[in-house]
C-alpha cells in the first residue's frame, strides 16, 4: 500500500493536535509526517502514534516531497503559504476561509459532495464548522428534496476560538470558583454564564462573517445557488461541540417520519430523537466524536413545507480535523 | 393615596423573593404585606424596605382582607387556591400556566395589552418568561404591520428553573474547578458546560409545553389568532438572563431602519445594535433589570418580509416578578 508525506500546517493549535490524533485513529497511510508551526515552536515535541514527532518552523521551503498539507493555521499564513504548497506538487487540505469561495477550490463535507474533490487545482477547502455540522444534518433532506431555506442559531463551543479559547473559559470557570473577576481575551467578552452573539465580523449587511458563511458555503457544497440562510452565530460557554437549532424549507415537504429514517441512515449522522424519554443530542455527550447527531426532529409551526431540527457536533473534530483527514482519504482513491 | 393589602403565594421562591424587592422599588402602595409559602417556611423573615416580614403559611383562609395576591408558586398549588382568592374579593395576579389560556383571564404584558386587563373575573395571568421578552422586543414591529410568523430558538438562563436552578449551575461550576463530578437534579443532564435542548416536557407534536407557549400566548396577547410560532427552547449555563434569536415575518416589509427607531422608542425596550462596535445584548450586561435589550436588527435573507434580531431579558425581573407587579399597577389605575 502506497504511503504518503504528510505536513501540518499550524501543528500546535487545538485543529492542528487533533489532526494528529485523526490521523493515528483512522491509520491513515503515512511515510512521512511534518509538524509545522511558527519558530516559537519549533523543537517542540507532538504525541503521534505511541511516539512524538519534533515540530519544525514553517518556511516556504517546508513543503518540497510532501504530498499532502493539511492547513490547520489562520487565513493568512495559509494565503501567504499556499503557493510555495501548490508549486511542491503537494494538495494543499486548507482548514482555514482564505480559499474556499474561490472557483477552483471544490469546498468538500465527504458525507456530501465528495466527487467534487476531482476539480480541484491544488487546493482544497475546508468548510467552516458549523456549515460542516448543519449541512452533514440535512444532507439527507437535501437529497430527498431540494432545500430553499434555512434559518439557523447556533449554539457555539469556545473550542472555535482555538486553544486560547478553551482555556479562557477554564480560566474564568476557575476563578468564579475563587472569586475572581473574569478577564476576557479571546472573547471580547467574559463568555461563563454569557453568551455572546458576535462570531467574525460585521459583513456589511447586518451580518457577521460567521454567520454569511452558511449561505456562502453551503449554495457550493449543496450545488444549490439559490439557497437562502438566515444564520445568527452564538458563542456559549461548552467546550467543543457546536449545536445549531435549525428550520428548513424544501421543496417539497418531507414528512417528519421520512425525515428520522432519512437521517438515521444518512453518513456521518446519528439519529437521537426521543423527546418524551429525555434523548436529543447535547454538547456533553457529543463531544470527541466524529457524528454529527440529530434530533427534535419536528413541522415547521410557520411553513408547510418545513422542519425544525437540533443538531450537535465536535467543533474540533468533525466540524475541522476529522473533515479535512476524510478528503486527504479521498484524495488517496 | 390609597394603599393595598398584598400576599405573595411562594414568597420564599426565586421569583417570590424578587417580588419583594420589585414592590420595595416601585414603591408599591402597600398597606399590609404577606408572604406566604409552605407550612415548612412558615416563621422565615424575609428582607422588605429595610426591614423584614415574616413567612405566614399558605392556607385557604390567607388571602381574606388581600386586595391583590401575586401568584409565585407553582400551577398545581395555583389551581388549588385561586378559588378562594377570588372568594375573598382579592384579584389574583398569578405567574404560572395554570390560567393563561383560559377565555375569562387576561394575559397580559403591560407594554403591550394593557387594556385587556378590564376583561378579568378576579385572574389575571402573567405570560411565560421567554414569550414576555421576546413579545416586548417585537411588540414595535407588529404595531407597524402584524406580525405572520416568529421563528425563536431560545437560551434560557437556569433561573427559570427556580432557585434550584442557580444552585445547580453555581454548584456545578465549583464542583468542575475541584474536580469533582457534577450532581443533577434540577435539569435532567449537567448544564455546567453543555446545553439542554428542552424546557417543559412532550406536548405531542415534537414541541415542548414551553415551546407551544410563544404561540399559544402570543396570539392572546397580540391579538392575532393566526400568527405561527416554532420555536425552540433551550437551556444555556447562565444565571438570569435569557436571550432569544428571532426571525419575524410581517405583513408588509419593514426596514431595518424603521424597525430599530420603533424598537428604539418602544416602552420597556433599549436598543444596543452596533454590530461594528461589538455592541449587542448580553445576558452579563441585562441581568438584575427591568428593561428587554434588543440588537442584531437585520433583514431576514430567506423572506422578502422578515427581519431578525436578537434580545435579552432578565427572567426573574421582566420575565416574572417585574411584569406580574407592572399587572398589579394596572389594577390601580
Amino acid at each position: 500500500m502506497k504511503k504518503y508525506n504528510v505536513a501540518i500546517l499550524g501543528a500546535t493549535g487545538a485543529v492542528g493536535r487533533e489532526m494528529l490524533k485523526v490521523l493515528e485513529e483512522r491509520q491513515f497511510p503515512i511515510q512521512t509526517l511534518r509538524p509545522l508551526a511558527s519558530a516559537r515552536s519549533a523543537g517542540k515535541e507532538l504525541p503521534f502514534c505511541g511516539g512524538t514527532v519534533a515540530v519544525e518552523e514553517a518556511t516556504r521551503h517546508s513543503f518540497e516531497g510532501m504530498d499532502i498539507v493539511l492547513g490547520a493555521a489562520q487565513a493568512d499564513l495559509a494565503r501567504e503559504m499556499a503557493p510555495d504548497i501548490v508549486r511542491s506538487g503537494a494538495v494543499f487540505v486548507d482548514n482555514s476561509s482564505a480559499f474556499r469561495m474561490q472557483e477552483d477550490v471544490p469546498l468538500i463535507v465527504p458525507e456530501i459532495n465528495p466527487e467534487d474533490v476531482k476539480m480541484h487545482s491544488g487546493i482544497i477547502s475546508n468548510p467552516n464548522c458549523s456549515t460542516i455540522i448543519t449541512l452533514t444534518a440535512i444532507a439527507a433532506l437535501h437529497r430527498l428534496s431540494p432545500i430553499q431555506t434555512i434559518v439557523a442559531s447556533t449554539y457555539q463551543a469556545v473550542s472555535g476560538a482555538g486553544a486560547a479559547g478553551l482555556a479562557e473559559l477554564e480560566a474564568q470557570v476557575r476563578g468564579y470558583a475563587e472569586g475572581k473577576p473574569p478577564v476576557a481575551q479571546a472573547f471580547p467578552y467574559p463568555i461563563a454564564f454569557n453568551v455572546i452573539p458576535q462570531i467574525g465580523s460585521d459583513s456589511g449587511n447586518g451580518y457577521t462573517t460567521e454567520e454569511m458563511k452558511m449561505q456562502n458555503e453551503g449554495r457550493k457544497i449543496l450545488h444549490q445557488p439559490g439557497l437562502r440562510v438566515t444564520c445568527t452565530c452564538v458563542r456559549v460557554p461548552v467546550l467543543r461541540s457546536h449545536s445549531i437549532s435549525a428550520t428548513v424549507v424544501t421543496e417539497r415537504k418531507i414528512p417528519v417520519g421520512e425525515a428520522r429514517e432519512a437521517i438515521a441512515s444518512a453518513a456521518g449522522c446519528r439519529l437521537v430523537d426521543e423527546l418524551a424519554a429525555k434523548r436529543y443530542p447535547m454538547p456533553l455527550e457529543t463531544s470527541d466524536q466524529d457524528i454529527v447527531f440529530v434530533g427534535r426532529i419536528r413541522d415547521d409551526l410557520t411553513h408547510e413545507n418545513g422542519l425544525s431540527l437540533w443538531c450537535c457536533g465536535d467543533q474540533i473534530r468533525k466540524g475541522a480535523a476529522t473533515n479535512a483527514i476524510q478528503i486527504a482519504e479521498l484524495l488517496l482513491k
